[in-house]
């Protein structure tokens, strides 16, 4: 009956990982909310891939919330600090962190998801290709999902949130295996944190590195398009 | 030595709570930082409040961030559902909860803290006077500071945050003892839900009730303009 199906909010970004989300929550059996965040990115190109691939699903309903966190500064991404393009470096957190921002994806989820009556919230983080950032932890998603059940009418009135990140512990390689076997079209992704004007990526960021070498490991060619040899 | 001062950020809509919360910030000898969202609310009034109290302090930045919550929808503050004039009942959760509202202000506010270098964020939150929003409550705010310092670099690297919610304790009428003895100049703040072009309150509403009633229980008039008999 879909009267009683769940709802579900997915942050949906655009990239590979918030693309294999998507899927994965529509093969959940939910109703699929998508919610894509304008932050002042640089990488505005991931936010076209978010609208075709919530075309593509299809979603219920893509919100798209403007929020300029420009204003804030402290990041490669929003910033005019150049994007690094040497191998990351494994101990340390780069440049490209983007202050609490998945603090505040999430929260913005938890407050849409409030309004449409949907306990489950589905979030792309990862902990092993995970680019040093502290917020794509299990620690941080078990906070998070504390916090909601405090913070809301909803846990108040004993309806649980549940925060989803089914590719927590999956290698990059992994996700591709998985949205592929979900019916990902990685095609209408964009990953690189430093795409031209016509949405090509560069092949050199950190994003780019990892995406390649997860399809490499997986044994599928990236259908995407590269301006840098790969 | 001022180059040691601990930096906060203060959360300031321009309410009696939140300018109370600047002065208490500046009070613990700390640079104080104002961060004001606007979020789409009816009582953008506020906002020209916060404004006139960060001069008044004076702070060393006040940040002012554009979100608009209306696409969201859910709340008599941002939607076109009628502002309640009637007492309100103290065993349900009003219409005039926004969802995850404090959820999403002190993420933004964790955000600008990472990247000022601060680790103190004031919230102008009590659990006495305070409308029955589950977000209001000491439980919220244990939840999130457990959560700020597993989600950030800075608390990943061992500077704790602390959420400081220097009010929940305090019945409206110790918050205007408080807020005088402090030297805040509440003529400045502005509270009502429903105010006129010209920044007079309502008189009606929960929260020019709850003033209201502050100020009479402290034994001091409230210098601010109503348009109806109070």
């Amino acid at each position: 009956m879909s009267g009683t199906l769940n709802k579900a909010v997915v942050l949906l970004s655009g990239g590979m990982d918030s693309a294999t989300c998507l899927y994965w929550a529509r093969a959940q059996g939910w109703q699929v909310y998508a919610l894509s965040i304008g932050y002042g990115q640089r990488h505005a190109v991931e936010l076209q891939a978010a609208r075709r691939l919530a075309q593509a699903l299809p979603v219920v309903d893509h919100l798209r919330l403007e929020l300029d966190l420009r204003a804030m500064g402290g990041s490669a991404l929003t910033d005019d600090i150049p994007v690094p393009t040497a191998a990351p470096a494994t101990s340390s957190i780069p440049v490209t962190y983007v202050p609490a921002r998945n603090t505040i994806l999430l929260s913005l989820a938890l407050g849409w998801a409030e309004t449409l009556g949907a306990h489950d919230l589905v979030i792309g983080v990862n902990a092993v290709d995970y680019s040093g950032y502290p917020d794509c932890r299990p620690a941080f998603i078990e906070a998070f999902q504390t916090l909601a059940n405090v913070a809301t009418k909803a846990g108040v009135e004993g309806h649980a949130f549940r925060i989803h990140a089914p590719l927590l512990h999956c290698s990059k390689s992994e996700i591709v295996t998985m949205g592929l076997a979900l019916g990902v079209d990685f095609a209408l992704t964009s990953s690189c944190y430093d795409p031209d004007a016509a949405g090509q990526a560069c092949g050199l960021c950190d994003a780019c590195r990892l995406r390649l070498a997860g399809f490499r490991a997986a044994g599928h060619p990236d259908p995407i398009r590269y301006r840098a040899p790969t």
